[in-house]
C-alpha cells in the first residue's frame, strides 16, 4: 500500500486527488494538507467526502511529511515546492509536483515567465516532465516528477506527432485554447464569481500566459529546434474541460489516411489517448471525469493548414489524473491503475 | 459473472446504467437495446464510451434478451414493459424496470396518472418497489423490481424516518422539488433546449405530476394511513441533481436532538443515506455522480413545523445506481459493489 | 430633469441602476458613489459601461450628495442609509433605501433578525414601503422610501390577493423561493465563485433568512392578523431571476375562474403584474431585464390547497427597477417611464 | 412610422427583432409572420411578449405582406427570401434578408458552399451587404439589405482595419469563433437540448462552416486580393455572445500605438463598435443584449504576430440589431434610433 500524502488538497486539483487516490486500491492518503483549514477536518471544507474522509486538515509540514509517505503530491502555488525542495526529503520519498517549480529546464525562462526566484535550480535537471505519453521510460526512475500543466498536456498531446513527424511547419503553430473555470482555482476573486464568468467568454493573459514556455519546450523537443508559438487561453463558463484548436501549415500535401496514421502511431497503443473517427470533434463533455484526452484533426486543402483538436478533463488528465498515473509509473503499478473510470456523461 | 441487458440503453439513465455496469466487477452488459439506434455503434451514440464500449445497439426483444441475460435493465417510456412482461421472461430472468409501470400497486390509480391502461396487471402485486433501504429484504427474493422514481426516492428518503415515527402530521406534508434537466429525458424537445433551460427556472405538473401518488403510496404505508400531499417539481439549469425541500407540521414540540436521533435509527447503517451535521444544507453538487443521498432537517419553533432537506444525482440513486443496488440485492453480492466512488466536485 | 445620486453604484443593484436610470428620460446621474472604487472610472469596473459612463466613482458622503441630488437611491449594505438618515438631509432630497433599513416598522424585530442597532428608529414610522402596486398614494407624498426586498416583493405580489380577499388561511403559508445568484451579491466569497454554484442548488437561511419578517408585515396588513408562515430560499445556478412557489389551504371550495377574478381585481390595471393565463406557470426568463412579476396559480381540489407562483428579476422588479418606479411616482412622472424594456429572450 | 413585417417572427433572431422594433419610437410591426404557428398568439409562442404583443401569427405570404409593410425582414431558413423575391415585391417595400441569400455575390461560391441553387441570382448584384459601419453610404440608396451574418459581423469589424490598411498578412489570417447556443436557432435537435451543450464546448463545421467565403468575401474588398482563411467556430454552454479571437502575421514591427491608431481611424466616431483601452479583453458579457462591437487586439512581439478580438451579442449586432440599423439607414433615421440601450450586466 502507496502511503501518499497531499499538500494543497483543499484546492481544486488537491480535491481531486483527493477522490481519485480514494479509488485506487494500492494507495491511502495519510496526510491531507491545507495551511488555511489545518485542524478542520477535510470533509467540512469538501462535503462530498462526508462519512469517506474522517482526516483533519494538516499543515504544510515537507520533512516531516517525507518521513511518513511513500509519495507526496504538491498541489500548491507556484514557488512552494521548489522552496521546500531539498536532498533530504528526495532521499525518503518521491515528489510529485503539480505546480510549475520544476517544468522548464531553463531558469531563466521560467523566473522571467512566472516572475520568481527559484529557490532549488539544482533540481531542475533531474526532474522528470511528467507527461506519460512521452517521457514514461524516464518517469519510471525518477525521484521528482514535474507534473505538468493543464493546458500544456492537452496541446501538447494534440499537435505532438504531427511535429513529431515534421509534417507541419512549426513556426506557424497557433493554439487557441479554452478552459472551464476550476483551472482557475478556489480563491475568492471577483472575476472568478458565478455572475461574472456565467453567460461570457473571454480570452486572458494573451501573448504572456506563463504556460506558453512550457508548450514550446516540449514541441521543441519532437521538433528537433526551437518552437515560438502564440498560445491564447480563454475562460469557458463550465467547471471542467480543455479543449484545444490548434492551427499550422503543412509541410507537404497529405492525405486524412496518412495523418491518421501519424496520430495512430504514436497513440493506437496509448490507454488515455484516443484519437477519434474521420470528423468527429473532441468535445469536453465527452471526457469528463476520466483521464482521457481525445484528439481528432481535419486537413484543410485550401489554406493547406491542418487542425488539431484535443479535449481533456483539466483537473483529471490535465491535473490530478496524470499525477495518478506517474505515481503508477513511479511504483511500477499499472499504468491505469485508479484511472479506469469511464467518461461522465451528461 | 451477471449477465446484464439493457432495453433503452441510449437514453440519459440508460447511458448512465452503462457507465456503472462497466465498473462493477461481476456484471457485464450483454445487450444494448436501443430502438432507435439499432446495428449503429453504441458508442457513435455516446462518445464517451468510444474505446470502451464496442458493442452496437440491439432492437427491443425481450423474449430472446431473457434468453441471454441474468438480469434486464428496462429504461423505456412508460408502457413498455408492461406490455412485454410474462411468465416466460419472469421464469428465465430478473427484471429491473426503471419506469413507473410497476411502482404502484393499485392499478386504478396507475392507469388514471399516466392515462395509460396496464397490459400485464397480473405482476404487480408480486413486483418489488426496489427503493432498497426500506425494502431491502423483500427485493432479495423477487424476480420483478419495480425502480423507485427519481422524485420519490428523495422525497420517501428525505420524510421517511418523520412519517414513519409519527412525528409530523401526514396531511400537511408538501414537497418543493428541483431537478436537474436530464430527468427530462433525451427526446429533441424545443421545452429542454439550451437556450430554454438555461437561465430559467420554472415549476412543472403542479398539482398533476404523476410521481405525486408514488411517494403517497410510499409515505402512507409508513404512515399506516393513506397520505394525501402536494408535490411541484422545478427543471433547474443544470444537468444532475434533484433537491426536495419538504414541510411538514409538526405533532409535538421535538428537539434537534431527538430529531437527529430519529433519522439516526433508520439511516445510521446506511452506506447511501447521509444524515448531514447541524445546520448544513444538502447540495447536489456534493452527490454528483455517486449513489448517496445526503438529508437533513431543520426546526422551525415560530410556525411548528420541520423542513426537510435531501440531495442525490438523479441519474445515479435516482435511477442507474439504485437499479444496481437492487440488482446487487437480488444476486446476494455486496450492495454498494460498483456503487462505490466518491462523489465528483466541482 | 431629475438629479439622482447612487450610493453603491458598484453592487449588481447599484450597476442595474445605473443601466436603468441611463435609459430614463428624465433623469441624470451626477453621482456614482462607491466607496471601494473612489476616483476610479465607473466604466472600468463595469466594462459594459464603456464609453457610456465617463464619470468615476465617488465616496459615499451623503450629506454633500443631498445637495447636489434630488433624489438619493442606496444601494448599500444592512445599516449604512439608517447611520447617515439625518433631517438635513430628507429637508434637501427625496431617499430612496434599497436595504432592508426602513422596511421593518417594529423595531425590534429589525434588530432580531438584522443583529445591527438600529442608527436612526426616528424615521421608521414616517418611510413608506415601497411595494408601488399596494402603497402607490403613500408613496407619492414620502421623503423616505424603503425599497423593498427582492423575494418579498415577489412573495408578496405573488400572494397578496388571496390573502387580503381571505380565501387563504394565512397560517398555512409556505414559500419556497429560488433565486439567481446576483442575489447574492458582488463580494468576493469562495461559496458564490462559479465553481461552487454552478450545476448546484441548495437551500439557505432555512427557517432564518431575514426576508421573513418583512413578508410577514406585508401579509399581516393585508389579513389584518399577524401572520406567521415559513420561507426558505434556494440559489440556483442563473444570474438574475427570481422564482416563488407558495402554497396555502384554501378556506372555503373555489373555482379557477373565481381565483382568476380575485387576482385580476388587483392586478388587470397593473401595468407591471401579469395574471398569466390559465396553466400557464410562471418562468424567471420570460421576465428577464424587465420590470414585470409574472404571477399564476393552481388551486389542487386533492388538498384543498393552491400553489401561488410568481416570477421576476431580482435586480429591476427586485430592486433597482422597483426604486426607479418609486422615483417616478415620488416625482408625479409616469410610473413606467425608463422600465418599459420588454423582457429579454432567450 | 415605419410599418414592419418580419418573416420567421418566432425563431431567435425574429424574437429580437420584434423586442428591439417593439422598443423604436419611429417604427410598428404590422405582421408577425411564422409558418409553424399560424393563427396562434404570438405570445404564447414567446411569453416574454404576453400582454405586450397581442398579435397572432401569419403565414409567409410576401406578396401579400409587400403591400402592407414599408420594410420586411427575412428571418428564414436560407432559399427561402431568394425564392420569393420578385420585382413587385421590391418596387413595394424594402427587404432586409437576415438569412445568407444575397450575402456572397459569386452565386457560384453561395451554391457551392450552402448546396442551395439560388432561386433569384439576378438580385445579388444589387443587394447591398449590410455591415453598417463599412458600407453606410450604399446602405441608404438599397432596395434590398443582405443583413451579414453573425460571425462575419464580428470578425470583419474585429480584423478590417488592420487589413485595410495593410499591416498584417492576409493569407496568414486564422479566425477562431465561440459562439453561444441561440446561433444555433431553435429547432428542436438533441445536439441543442440542454444536457448536451451545457458543461461542454466543441468545435463544428471545422474548415467547412458556410460563414467562411462571406468573411472572406468583406476581408478581400479591404484588402485589395483574393483572401483564403481559415475559420473555426465553437459552441459555447451560454445563450448569447460570439467572440473572436483572429490571429494574423504582422508585415512590419508596429507598435501599440500605432495600432491603436488605425483601429481609431476607422471607429472613433462609430457609435457601435468601442476600441477598448490597452489590455482589456473584450467579454461578450459587457456587450450582451446591445448593439455593441468591443474590439482589441495584442501585438506579440516573440512571433511578429497580432492577436484581435471582437464581442459582440450575436442575436443584436450580429442579426436584429444590426437589421434595425440597416432600417434607419435606409429610411434616413438616426443610425441608432431603436438600439440605444446599454448592454445587461450581469
Amino acid at each position: 500500500m502507496i502511503k501518499a500524502g497531499i499538500i494543497g488538497a483543499t484546492g481544486y486539483a488537491g480535491g481531486e486527488l483527493v477522490r481519485l487516490l480514494l479509488g485506487h486500491k494500492e494507495a491511502e492518503i495519510v496526510w491531507y494538507g491545507s495551511r488555511s483549514y489545518v485542524d478542520q477536518k477535510y470533509a467540512s471544507i469538501y462535503q462530498n467526502m462526508f462519512q469517506i474522509v474522517d482526516a483533519s486538515c494538516m499543515d504544510d509540514n515537507m520533512e516531516e511529511l517525507a518521513k511518513q509517505a511513500d509519495v507526496i503530491f504538491t498541489a500548491t502555488p507556484q514557488g512552494f515546492c521548489a522552496s521546500m525542495m531539498n536532498e533530504e526529503i528526495l532521499s525518503q520519498t518521491k515528489v510529485i509536483d503539480l505546480s510549475a517549480d520544476f517544468r522548464i529546464k531553463d531558469v531563466k525562462i521560467y523566473e522571467k515567465w512566472y516572475n520568481i526566484q527559484h529557490q532549488s535550480p539544482q533540481y531542475i535537471d533531474e526532474a522528470v516532465y511528467g507527461l506519460c505519453e512521452i517521457n514514461r521510460e524516464k518517469i519510471k526512475d525518477a525521484r521528482l516528477i514535474a507534473n505538468p500543466g493543464c493546458y500544456p498536456t492537452c496541446s501538447t498531446l494534440s499537435i505532438y506527432p504531427m511535429v513529431k513527424e515534421g509534417l507541419i511547419d512549426p513556426s506557424t503553430i497557433i493554439i487557441d485554447a479554452k478552459s472551464g473555470t476550476s483551472g482557475a482555482g478556489r480563491g475568492a476573486k471577483v472575476d472568478n464569481l458565478f455572475c461574472e464568468v456565467n453567460e461570457n467568454i473571454k480570452a486572458y493573459g494573451v501573448a504572456s500566459h506563463r504556460h506558453t514556455p512550457e508548450i514550446e519546450e516540449q514541441l521543441s523537443y519532437a521538433a528537433g529546434e526551437p518552437v515560438l508559438l502564440n498560445f491564447t487561453p480563454h475562460l469557458v463558463p463550465m467547471n471542467r474541460g480543455i479543449l484545444i484548436t490548434a492551427y499550422a501549415s503543412l509541410k507537404k500535401d497529405v492525405t486524412y489516411e496518412e495523418v491518421k496514421a501519424v496520430y495512430d502511431k504514436y497513440y493506437a497503443k496509448e490507454r488515455f489517448v484516443r484519437v477519434l473517427e474521420k470528423d468527429v470533434c473532441p468535445q469536453t463533455k465527452w471526457v469528463e471525469g476520466s483521464n482521457y484526452v481525445d484528439v481528432n484533426f481535419k486537413i484543410d486543402p485550401r489554406t493547406k493548414r491542418i487542425i488539431m483538436m484535443g479535449a481533456m478533463d483539466n483537473l483529471v488528465k490535465g491535473a490530478a489524473g496524470q499525477a495518478v498515473q506517474n505515481m503508477n509509473l513511479l511504483f511500477g503499478l499499472e499504468e491505469s491503475m485508479g484511472l479506469q473510470m469511464a467518461p461522465v456523461f451528461p
